[in-house]
Parts: structure tokens; sequence; C-alpha cells
């Protein structure tokens, strides 16, 4: 017998509409009564693999000692393996597609144990279809793992540094200007940059803000640091150290996604508005002095 | 006393925005705060009764022993009663409105044993009004089921017999064509008919799809059948035997629902490509070749 | 020690597309593991302070014995004080921010008994950003009072005379007509007025709804009361006591926020049609006679 768990943290973008959560929980209910699932979000936008893999890599050190259940997985019922990987000691373990999903967690948690792909069939669910691995093979992996089956009795043990890695887009530095990338954009519209505060600290407290490609016509606000939304003011453009230690683009009360028309992968230069017009175009918010 | 159960598995078409089923919840931690409550869906249409049905009867094979409690109750407050239907040689209780929500699902598990009105006000909240009979009157009794509260102690014994049927569509053929419905659309946009894999059995590996009514101006395609949804090649339309063992119409990380224009109710028409041009009607994509 | 809780009752703006809620339940599961937490909904408007104070208003006297946890808050990371509130000699517990969100809960719960701002570090989490109050700050202390911990032990004492206070519309008479406010339009467009059945007791069995300014173009319908949604009759408008006990506007199996294009602070003026042409405006719907 391995390690029990009481806890399964659950990931999917199965969404609330259907009943796909419902019957994972059922079917974990019934293999092991005594978990507690708690759900992390379901609303990934369908098949978005890179959306769910930031998602839980944003919660994955807030999530309690236990297994961490992710299903964002387009190639369902193809070769695409099921895994299971331990972290922090066997502290965690989590259970998803072989397809990125769990690659930044696994990394925030400091790295992968053991790992196994999950071929024995014993603790999976026979389906009359292969479209529902979370139901079959994923959820029962979890409610097993609860129960303290060990980790290589689900199946093959396999190298982890063989998984498929996760994308996590770093920034980079042009001509004086940081080139980011949306991460997230939440439901108040707040648009989390892969930049921390640690990155713009040698800018003054005025950013040049630039949307889209600098090639085509792209949007230009300046925008000041703040430590929260109202702080900002009204109407403008802020840069706030978002609760997980990112910077973040928002307004007051008002959606920076809408105002800026931008979604997450969307290309953002920050620039600081001390240096005199570095990419060589003019924009009257130029103008604006430094508070 | 009756026996005891410890899960209520809770479906209705209440959504999550406004706070009914945070407020069923709560009145049933009140009653039996050892229940533990399994939300299957709360995303059911406004109304939508069949689509309730349906939706319960693909889950009931998963949920575990103990009480379903479901509402989709456009009748509320009317003479159309609440019932309890006990299952399974009383392995489960359907707790619901007598409009055929339940009947599908009843029929699944094997038909109905037990059965009452729910009369007894005893077991029930009394409220200002008559509109939410899930606070006041379904989910106390799915409750007070799982506090080992008889069946008979809720209410007047009926003849299940006499409750309302659920209506299931049935496909039929019609020259050599298969006739069948859209039972489901869920959020990826497969769209699950009517038929089972052993209903087409007969059909060769490409199947011409016609959606809408023949007599109008209805739109063919070919489908071939997969296993799974990356084995459809992509932009291709592929018949998939989906994860309740019935045949859903499928694009690999695309909408077939919205690829066809097809909602859940609307009419599909198979026929085997292998038959030439079996209504009469030719269509280019006769051409295609079975791989 | 203070008294122990094993509930806490949730309400936020934080939708549920984003892991909000979900690392709000890790964090209190990882304080109190034997707390359930009851989502009452998560569904409130962003920002939306008024809908979020009503929707606990109507949910707080069917919560359990236990914590109350409700984020809606704009001034997230300001000098807006984060509280908790006893009610009913300690069977409950508010915990929120200082906004007016908990205050019509307060009052209908019976007022409040002690109360502090949630001042003491300990019993939060830090965190690099100060815009996730309900996993730094409120979340930790809904946890830690079901673990016992005294009220007093997690800030300073305030007098609960000197908070926020909420705003609930009150219906005023003019000219022998009601004035009203929409409250709550809910998921089947249901209407929720600020009005009991008393206050239009004296009025007769058909009711003349105006929406909108009477200074306006205002649209005018009769509606008849009604005691469920069926007894209002096809594509008629009913006045319904809903299961709050407050009068709303409704229709069969249609929203009526929809028929009368009307939304939540709107406001509607009722009068009894048996008056003569109150309002000096004429109408045809005057011509239908009471049945």
């Amino acid at each position: 017998m391995g390690r029990r768990y009481d806890t399964i943290s659950f990931l999917s973008d199965y969404g609330l509409v259907d009943e796909f959560v419902g019957v994972v929980k059922s079917v974990i209910r019934d293999i092991a009564p005594d978990a507690v699932v708690i759900d992390l979000t379901h609303g990934v936008a369908p098949f978005d693999v890179r959306a769910g893999s930031l998602a839980l890599a944003r919660s994955i050190s807030y999530v309690p000692t236990g297994v961490v259940l992710a299903v964002v997985d387009p190639g369902v019922g193809t070769s695409r393996r099921c895994i299971a990987i331990e972290v922090a000691d066997g502290e965690g373990v989590l259970v998803g597609p072989d397809n990125g999903l769990l690659a930044p967690a696994v990394a925030m948690a400091g790295g992968s144990g053991r790992a196994v792909v999950l071929s024995n069939t014993e603790f999976q669910i026979e389906a009359p279809g292969a479209t529902f691995a979370g139901r079959d093979i994923l959820g029962p992996a979890a409610a097993h793992l609860c129960n303290g089956v060990d980790l290589y009795d689900l199946g093959e043990p396999i190298d982890a540094g063989l998984l498929l890695p996760g994308v996590v887009p770093l920034p980079r530095e042009e001509a004086g200007a940081l080139v980011t990338e949306v991460l997230w954009v939440d439901r108040f519209g707040n648009c989390q940059l892969n930049v921390g505060p640690d990155e713009i600290a040698h800018f003054g407290n005025e950013v040049r803000v630039t949307v889209g490609e600098l090639s085509g016509d792209p949007m230009r606000r300046v925008g000041r640091r703040a430590t929260n939304f109202q702080d900002i003011g009204a109407g403008a453009l802020g840069l706030v150290t978002d609760s997980y230690g990112m910077i973040a683009l928002c307004f007051d009360r008002r959606s920076a996604a809408a105002e800026l028309q931008i979604s997450a992968s969307d290309q953002v230069v920050l620039e600081d508005v001390g240096d005199e017009n570095p990419t060589g175009l003019s924009t009257p918010v130029n103008l604006r002095i430094n508070r």
C-alpha cells in the first residue's frame, strides 16, 4: 500500500453545463467515499491546454496535500498517454494527460518524483467509447491513489523527463523595451503578463504599454504603477502587481481586456516613459508627466 | 426507520448565477449534516424537462448508491405532484417532479420499486410562496431520506405505472435510411444521436449524414466512423461511439453543432454511402472513396 | 478558544471560470480540513455589491449555523476594511469587506453582536499582491473561526454601528400608485420587486404595471395576481408572491425581464386597475375586465 490522500483538487475544460464533472465526482465517490473533491475550475476553454496549465500553475502552491486531477485533453482516446506524477516527496500526485498540461505545475512544485503511465486497466472503468478519460481512467486513478493504491500499481514507471513539456512564454528585451505576453485574462478583465515587478523595477512610475504588433497599428497607452485598483484612478490604465506576484494591466472597476481589446496570448510591449520616444514613434501620451 | 443514505446527487435547471442551488444545499445541510451532495449539473436549460431527463439517464449508472434529487419543474406550485421513487431494491431513491423528468433514469436503473407522492408537509419547509419546491419540498425529502426516514413516511404511496412517462425518441428506418434525432449537444459541440453502433453496423465505414427535413433544403455531408476525435482527421466529419455508447457526430477540436448548424432535437438522417444514391438525390460528396 | 463551526457558506462575484473560488477553498481546506464549504453563488455580477447583498439577504435565513464568507469587493487592497460580525448570539459569523455587502443579511439575522476588523496578520496569508483578499484575509479568517479561534483574536473590535450600511430601496406611494424597484432578475427572468403582497393587498386582482420613468415613454401592461406560473395563463403577465415572499413579475415559461425589457434596479409602478385612470394617462389595457 502507498500513502493515502484525502483531497482531490480537480481542474478541467468540462464546463458546468454538461454533467461531465458530476459524473467524474460520482465515480470518485464510489471508489473513494472519504475523498473530498475541490473544484479548482472547470471553466478552462475547450481544448486550451495552455490556459489549463497556467491555471494549474497559479493554483498549485495553494492546493492541499493530496491528488490533483487535471483534464484538458483534446487527444483523448488516441495514443497520448494518461500519466500520474509525484511531487514534493509524495505530498502530492498530479494525474492527467501527457500533453504538457501538468508540466508547469510540476515545475512549480519542485519537479517530479516517481511517474507512471496509467496502463493498468484493473484501476479503470470499462466504457463503450474512448472519449471520457476523466471518468474512465483519470478520475478512478485519483480515487485509487486516495485509497492508498501505490503509484506503481497504476501502471508502468516512466522517466518524467520524457513527458511533454509545458509552454510558458518568456519575456524578452528588445531595444530597451520589454516584449511580454498576456498569460491570463480574468473575470474582471485584468490581464496578467508574463513579467513580475522585478523585471520592470528599473522603469519609472509610468510605463508605455503597446498592444499588438509594432509593425501593424498598435494601440499605445501610458499606464502607471499602482498597488490596488482604486489607486489607479478613474479611467486610467494601471500596472498592478497581482495576487500571484505578476504584473497585470488593470482598470479600476472596468475590464482592461475590453478597454485595450486584448486576449490571452497577445503581445504587450512595455517601455519606460522616462526614455525619450525609444521606438521612434510619437504619441500624445508622451506628454503626460510623471506625478 | 428506513435505510439511511449518505449521498445526494443533484441535477437541476437552476443555473449557478442565482443562489438557488446554494439555498437547497443549505437546507439539506441543516436537515442531514452528514449527507454529501454531488452536483451532477445545474446547467439544464430552463424548463427543458427532456434535456434534464436525458442528462439524468446518462448519469444514473455512475451515480453512487443514495438519493438522486432532480429539479426541472416548469409546473412548480401547480397540481403536478412531487414524487419519490425507489430503484434497484432501494439502493437508490429518485426525488423530483412528476413530469417525466425521472422516468428515463428509473427505466435505466431497472424500473421502479415503491413510490410516493410527497404529500406529508411534516417533512417540508413552510414558505411564503409556492415557486421553490427544490428548497421547500424536494430538497428536504432528499435530506430526510438520508436520515433514514422511510419512503412511506414522506407521503401517499402511488402506482409508479401511473406516473408521467419520459419521452425518449426512437430512431426509425425509412427507405433504407435511418432517421435519427440529436439527443444532446455537449460543450465541445459533439452531437449525440439516438442510435448506437449496432444500429449502423451494416453500414460501411462512410455514412451520409443529412441534417434537416428532406423536403426542405437539407445539409448533406459524408462522415466516417472513428474511434476518437483525432482519428477523424482535420476538418472532416466523424461518427464516433461516444463515452455513453451512442453514435455522436464530431469534428476534431471543432464543434460539430456549429459546423452542421444543429441543435438538440434536430433530425439527422444516416445512410450507407455504399448504397447508390438511395433517396434519389445526387450529392458531390458521393465521390469520396472509402479509405 | 471560541465556539467552533463546521460550515462556511460562500458567496462571491468571482465567477466559476477562473480558479479564484477553488483557490479560496483550497486555503480553507488547508487551515480547517473538517469545514464544509457550501457555495451560495459565485455568479454575482463583478463589483455589484448591491446584488451580492440582496442575494445574501435572501439566503441568510436558510444558511446553516456557521460562518458566512462573502466577497464582492471592488475596493480590495485599499483602506476599506475586512470585517467579521457575529449574529444570532454567535450562531453565525459573517466575514467580508466593509462596503455594505453584509449589512442587509446582518439586519435579517437580527442585527450584529460582536464585530472586528480583520487586522491580525497572524491569521492571514502573506501574498505578493493585495488584490485577492478572499484568499489571503477573508477565507483564512472564515477557516480559523471554524477551528475555534475567537472573533476577538482576528483583530480589533469595532462598533458595528459604524460599519457601512447596505442600501435596500424602499417602495413609495405616489398619487395612489406604488413606485417600486426591481431587486433581482433570476435565471428564469422573474423580476422580484421590493414589495410584498401586503403592500398591494388593497389592489384588486388586476394591477397596472408601468415600466420605466413616467415622464419618458413607459411600457404599460396589466398583470394579474397568481399563485404559480401556470396559473398566470399563456402570454399574460402575472404578479406572483415568490418563494421569498416578495411580489415578482412573471410569465409562464417565459422571461418577464425579456418581455418587459427590465433589469435589476429599474423602476416599476404598480396601480390598481380598479382605479379609473389614476395618472391621467389612457391605455387600451384598461378595457380588460377583472375575471
